[in-house]
């Protein structure tokens, strides 16, 4: 088969290499794969689609390293209380009512906010995966998706859930043309007993698929680590066998200077929540430290109840503001860095090679953002507009694999009136039951 | 003649009381001024206009209590820097010069960013005030306008600056249809002289005007306050006069208990720029410990050089999320308190009794927010959802003073495309002076 071929003209493309961010010019795709992005005409073969990116900002689609999607349909439901209120009188009996039905329709709530936002890939950890799976398939996005488990429960039940684990892993992992990937999580150090965890880890040998788990979210939470087993997660973790693997680690918010340096030797990838983090009080992670002692940090919305929205340009611009605030050093997490942290760290973060870039030979997942607006003026320098300017709202066009997903802000794979309808009913019969 | 009727049918109102944040229901407006809202059908005289208020969120028009607009034109040109390299080498050098055409496209380029995202009334502070005043008149917009003086220089141009400041203070107060209102602004302790600050004080007191000014943003500047005058700012200018005063000060991120208590005490507000404050490294102003003191505490973007953009829902969220985060306490700062801080209480600060407030006998200033999005949903708590979902761009419509100045996100009063063509023009020509 003839591959297809486009080609955009007069495009403002941000490379994000060192010395030159940003290139204007032209991008040839040829199927899902970018092949060629400079100053120069290229030569164009006929039959090839041509687009006009003029007063449009090209970035690699944003990469949202962790969160729980379905969780959408507890947006608002229970803010501003303390973190066990939270979970105990909010969340949990919630979540304990949701059925496959309910995850179907709050991941698809999730999709769609993302990808209009100018999200192409994200990590999901929950449960009923599935239905994850099969809205991810359907909307054209990428996902790398993963059963979190808890495993407070009995010897019977924990054997289920790790097989289920499993079989999900197993029986996705490349599937939906390639875009769907997997990953094995024990969901907590706190929710998993070391016996447990190491099951996780043989798993992960077997399968030979990479690890991702929550980790030093709180301060509590490393205490408790350090009543139970004497050691605090980090080293916990590493001894379970788990940092021997491929790993991603979720907040990793109070970590010690040694514990920086086990991550960093073990090429652990930490995915950072600033939003989360913020308003559940859990603390301001250490990313300045981080990004200096080598680690790879991503970063992520975390669920929608704990966020609330899934803007990851939000991320990219509380990453690049706070640990400015935070340090008193306002060259701190300067604005490509943190764009990157949005992009190429995150793919790199979910062991993706082939996205989070533009350049020729990655995939072509890319976003347009609308820069006839007054807040990208003047035009002294995209990068910065988009981090410090842009929201989810002034992404116009995005595609994944080369194919378009939301033109001029409408999703072309969602029928977006039914799944908020779907998504309000979910909640309303949730808060009945 | 006849007062225009308008009424709301089917709209969900955040009048932010206590118990009750959120009316479903009508609201009533007569030329400029609500006369009803609430749940029950008022009456409806012949005549009235009436307009469907169905998934639409409407709040009282943002109020923005501290920035410099015309600074829009270095938006993005030079971020990233120490505070004294990215003033010396960047901003003075080109504010430097700014000619008045300059501030009035600047200025137009913020009042249109700043009106299509729910602002509907703004402090600024700074230089060609006329101009200012100019782009406010034809906007729409209401405004509270400043020179801002930096004392700096001989005491012939000294006292040029200051006839200046209340030439412009006197000539515009009450004008365009009373939307404009004025401030009295020494720029800062440490960029005036006391004997300076002291004329201006005067100035306040003869022209009956409450003052403005920068406050304790950096801790070096609180240092050098120590070192030359042997004061911390606060108790400075509280003995040059200018707390006895209705005052504003903008920053306050360093302060004492011991200062927390005298701007309680002498009613000071405080504008609170947390992107801003970030950004710029300068710190986290302690809001709580402002708020529990009884200070009144509202929001400001700063110039948009610093921000940089002017969508205060982001400094509303940033407000309550980052002093969650640092405080370790996740009820800080609630959804309905930060929304207050963007509204009500920036009404407050400006002196301004008929704003900031969705009740009868409010002018009508107002804003309708699109809920028809995935981020709006479920529809659990709307509350929530303006202060952590929602951006500007979710602003549909914008009302002043009874007057529709933004429809369905467009601009009824300014050319918009005209602004962002010189206001890159201006950039352009500033660049190569």
């Amino acid at each position: 088969m003839t591959p297809r071929k486009q080609v955009i003209k007069n495009g403002t493309f941000a490379v994000l290499e060192e010395g030159k961010t940003v290139i204007s010019g032209y991008m040839l795709i040829e199927d899902d794969i970018i092949t060629y992005i400079g100053e120069e005409e290229p030569q164009i073969d006929e039959g090839t689609e041509v687009m006009d990116g003029s007063h449009l900002l090209f970035l690699p689609g944003l990469i949202n390293t962790h969160g729980h999607t379905a969780m959408s349909l507890l947006r608002g439901y229970g803010d501003d209380l303390a973190l066990q209120v939270w979970l105990q009188e909010k969340m949990w009996p919630m979540e304990g009512k949701f059925t496959a039905q309910d995850v179907y329709w709050g991941t698809s709530l999730s999709v769609l906010e993302m990808l209009k936002g100018g999200t192409t890939t994200f990590l999901d950890m929950y449960d009923h995966m599935d239905q994850v799976a099969a809205v991810t398939k359907q909307s054209g996005m990428r996902a790398v998706l993963t059963r979190g488990v808890i495993g407070l429960c009995s010897p019977e039940e924990q054997q289920r859930k790790l097989n289920e684990a499993v079989d999900f892993a197993k029986s996705w992992h490349g599937k939906a043309d390639g875009r769907i990937t997997t990953m094995i999580s024990p969901h907590a150090p706190y929710t998993c007993p070391p016996d447990y965890i190491e099951k996780f880890v043989q798993a992960s040998i077997d399968l030979d698929l990479p690890m991702h788990t929550h980790m030093s979210e709180t301060r509590n939470e490393v205490e408790q680590n350090v009543k139970d087993y004497g050691v605090r997660p980090v080293e916990h973790l590493l001894k379970l066998g788990m940092f021997s693997r491929p790993s991603l680690i979720a907040h990793g918010v109070h970590l010690t200077d040694e514990e920086i340096s086990i991550l960093a030797a073990h090429q652990v990838g930490v995915s950072h929540n600033p939003g989360s983090n913020l308003k559940l009080a859990s603390g301001i992670a250490r990313v300045p430290e981080l990004l200096k002692a080598g680690v790879k940090v991503s970063l992520g919305t975390d669920g929608p109840a704990s966020n609330n929205n899934l803007d990851m340009f939000e991320e990219i611009r509380l990453a690049a503001l706070i640990h400015k605030g935070v340090s008193g050093d306002p060259t701190a997490v300067p604005a490509a860095e943190a764009l990157r942290m949005g992009t190429e760290y995150g793919a790199d973060s979910l062991f993706l090679n082939q996205v989070g870039r533009l350049k020729a030979g990655m995939k072509a997942d890319f976003i347009a953002l609308d820069t006839d607006q007054p807040h990208f003026l003047p035009y002294s320098d995209f990068i910065s507009h988009a981090v410090y300017s842009a929201s989810a709202k002034d992404v116009k066009h995005v595609w994944v694999d080369g194919r378009q997903l939301v033109k001029n802000g409408a999703c072309l794979t969602l029928d977006e009136e039914k799944i908020r309808r779907e998504a309000q009913l979910a909640f309303e019969a949730l808060l009945t039951q």
